[in-house]
């Protein structure tokens, strides 16, 4: 290897992380104690698996499809999930629950903790390949952080309650990324780096992630809801709109393409943007046909997206998107907003005025998100710029040996 | 590429998949809402989900073994499941819960519906690497209507409950499968096809598809129980059995080698012969020596089919089985019927008369779900052999390449 | 292939498992009956499933790291998995619940029975591919043996409940091993065995093993706590821990490493090793950053064990240990006894004397299954070491083909 490619991690990772979890174990010995209620929220337990599962295996595994980067692709999830969950648990415990001085940890803040961290797996989707262990750790920190001091903006000034605004997780994930993409732009990889590819067995690694997150995606959008009938209803929209965007995304996979083939690309990705979509519109929506619609909506827009705007992005605005995230979570995301206050407006038409004022106040919530996360992805990208955060170089791209021993010799010392 | 293999899936599969989603979102529509009872079947969820992941992730897995079909195995598994759901909520419903002209959707119909799907699956298993995306589709509907036709008439002249009914699902999808490949026997894949064969690698990602099956089936075969001590006693009787026929598999497996090996193709499937058995009687089985000795049973008989006589179906019969299933759900799945009647007969001798007389309408169930799936598998092969369905060239079954974009060229456009 | 490598399992393998299946379907038919209580306990079903993913799917794929060992790595998890569950339920119920002079099966015993079948795992992890499945089995009976044994000694002498003794099993299994692969040495192995190695795409199928046990140990550690408060902290425990040790382990293995990088071994292993030194505390741990600590302790004792005590384990003791199990359920498994002796003392120090008496007893338990373990272990490896025992040929280590069908072999006949 030539020595100018040469990364080390040494010292900076192992200094960063040791000396972050030292300080979370400190601020966790002096304000954060177990919930001592009894009963405890067990009946959450099987959907907090779920979730969880998603975080670690889905998530981590639905990167692997790059030829050369599986273990990065799983390995840094797992690093970037333990941190970020204990992270968020602190920073939800200090701005939303800081009674008596205390956070309580109980499983409802564990769970909450995972989804922030979700928020930050959709950004490391837009620059995955592309960043050093560090940088996507600091980057992930950072974007957590935004992301509930967006929370925190939109219930002081609009209203709006938490479990609400965690829905805006794919917004503020994307547009954070894509703007850290944008700010982080390396020409030296375009037009298509050569190890920016997959292979079969990848894909198949790929596809387990896939359907973890499709098969699971019913309690990621329900688990939250504490009434059980939504919450029940939650769960048939979610399936109804995941099937429903399956077959949009198989269909269409085949009508763009010229020899009318099924692009594997597409199954992995705009299949569960159905549950995306669906997401911000659990609530309100009551009857199937209307979360397949959004299904099929969101699957087409998702397969277009990635087959005709994605390798556009690059050379045009100069935003490198390495899984496509702008149109599994992005659009897909903000459709929901939209599906949300069509609903309302249609099924409320009487008191029209009070719908259209809570429309106004939906896309208020969602452009404060977007502008946040645009604002700090571009901050928290030329922040992490910086060459002493150990970015990989232009040829070791995509490439797990830039940061990982590699097996024949892992096994020796 | 020579043109003369090619096989584009334009415009058939996506005007197929896109007009019959369209099709469905109107009869959802017009027929289908919510159960808007309180409080809903939540308790079922965990084992919903359970059965979810068998449907999606380990049929779909079971059949990646194929060392160049893996995409094909992975990926239509969940486009069949998608719509063979939808359909199957809607014929179940306006077969049997049509009441104030409406079908209402529940976490209950959401899961008979996976298990019509599963019907579907037994019958893929046969056809793999035979049969395009278009024909798969069209036989997984066309069964999974035929399936729910079955439990109508066994509802409707033997008075059958529809939980016991669907346990015919493997029997239903074996023969219906076996049917349906010999009216699309193609002598051109005889005596073995040079794509039909396993790598290292896929046959661990079909382990994985193993493996889940192995563990969900205790849930597979008590989710529709009500009674919560049958329920539970179903659960430890799969157990069971799968642990009795996973011995008996490996202990036959190397018995038939001449060399004293294990063979992985036993233990992909007969491992799990013993859930299948089980399944039809787990209601009367009393004692876990019961349910391990049908496991033993059914282990060794999927065992000994696998290796004596699958290799002999397609010369003798011309019956192409690509996964075995008829050692796995066919065999093992009447079986479970004999084992059923021969444990009410010996817990009720005392009244013999009466349990003759169950046993003859379990035969008679038995053989209309026998002879319904034979005549309806036959004619839907007849339709479905018709060249205008896309079947892959001879040359290229039991490959991605028939109608998958290629990793290499995916990720370019 | 050299007939002197040659290996057949005929006849003792089928002989031996068809002989002890029968034998455990005799002693089941005179003794064993399901529990009949109403209402079971069927609140316990999530987290028994989880466990029975960790058993079947986790510890089976955490081995397949090994670059030709996959089949045999998953394959005799399943096997050994099925028959040492069968027999823990027997000895379990004959020692420890044989009222009425019958084994009453339920969800409980099933659970027990799994986590049993958890100590004998860790031992294979030691003599992984240089044992024949002949020997895995019968290592695997008599351990779990020995371990039920243990557990009725600690009950018997010390008082140790059921519930605290079966946390036992790491420290158990570990030593175990341990001596079964001093007695069992083969200096023909050493330095390296030429397929003692791992590939990219092997480990990620390891990964896939080391996520699903990270995911559901807190479901593993928490799973026999009756007491709904206790439950759940063992949960919440269990979490930080792990997330503390992925961190610390992530960390260190830069800090190890010359070259600045990451060693998948350690993210495999130490990881996961805060679950294991948590186990043994988690009823008396009152707040998260306390399971943190323990959690960071044990993933830096795990990667500074694997990465410079392993590899010197063989020369200097001649204990080889394939899946370094010592710096992953040994070392973090004493580490656990003495966190909960350290905490308990903390706690309690006004009661200092009686605490000093528990944390005598403690230690006593932990010796007592220390001594047993190491002797056990070595009487095992003596008794198994012998030919008849089908060890396979040096040459033929860490190798599947000692025992397995080649995959395009193995669809032909």
């Amino acid at each position: 290897m030539a020595p100018k490619y040469f990364t080390s991690l040494r010292p900076h990772l192992p200094l960063l992380v040791l000396l972050l979890e030292t300080a979370f174990i400190l601020v966790f010995f002096f304000f954060a104690s177990y919930d001592a209620k009894n009963p405890p929220d067990l009946h959450l337990y099987p959907e907090f698996q779920d979730v969880h599962v998603m975080v670690f295996l889905g998530f981590g595994f639905l990167g692997t499809f790059l030829a050369r980067y599986g273990f990065s692709s799983s390995g840094f999830n797992v690093l970037v999930a333990a941190m970020t969950a204990q992270w968020a648990v602190l920073m939800n415990g200090f701005l939303f629950a800081f009674g008596n001085r205390t956070i309580v940890v109980n499983l409802r803040s564990l769970l909450t903790a995972n989804l922030c961290a979700v928020s930050a797996f959709v950004s490391m989707g837009v620059v995955l390949g592309k960043t050093s262990p560090i940088q996507l750790l600091l980057m992930a920190l950072l974007e957590v952080s935004g992301f509930i001091l967006n929370q925190w903006i939109l219930l002081r000034f609009l209203e709006v309650d938490l479990t609400e605004s965690i829905r805006q997780l794919h917004v503020f994930g994307t547009y954070f990324g894509v703007m850290f993409s944008w700010a982080t732009y390396r020409p030296g990889l375009e037009p298509r780096h050569e190890k920016e590819k997959s292979d079969t067995k990848m894909d198949l690694f790929s596809m387990i992630g896939t359907l973890f997150l499709w098969m699971f995606w019913p309690s990621f959008n329900s688990v939250l809801i504490e009434d059980t009938a939504q919450k029940i209803s939650a769960v048939y929209s979610t399936y109804f709109s995941l099937a429903a965007s399956t077959v949009a995304a198989f269909g269409l996979s085949v009508l763009t393409s010229k020899k009318g083939k099924i692009n594997m690309v597409h199954v992995h990705n705009a299949t569960v943007a159905g549950g995306v979509a669906v997401g911000t519109a659990v609530t309100v929506i009551q009857a199937p046909w209307v979360a397949m619609t959004i299904g099929v909506i969101a699957g087409l827009t998702s397969t277009l997206g990635l087959q005709y705007i994605k390798p556009r992005m690059a050379s045009l605005f100069q935003v490198h998107d390495t899984c496509g995230v702008q149109y599994v979570h992005g659009i897909p995301g903000i459709l929901g907003v939209f599906a949300n206050i069509t609903i309302q407006l249609a099924t409320n038409w009487t008191s029209f005025i009070l719908t259209a004022k809570e429309a106004v106040f939906q896309l208020t919530a969602l452009s404060v998100t977007a502008a946040l996360s645009l604002i700090l992805g571009l901050g928290t990208g030329y922040l992490l710029k910086w060459n002493f955060w150990k970015a990989p170089h232009d040829k070791k791209c995509f490439d797990d040996q830039a940061y990982w021993k590699f097996p024949h010799l892992a096994m020796k010392l």
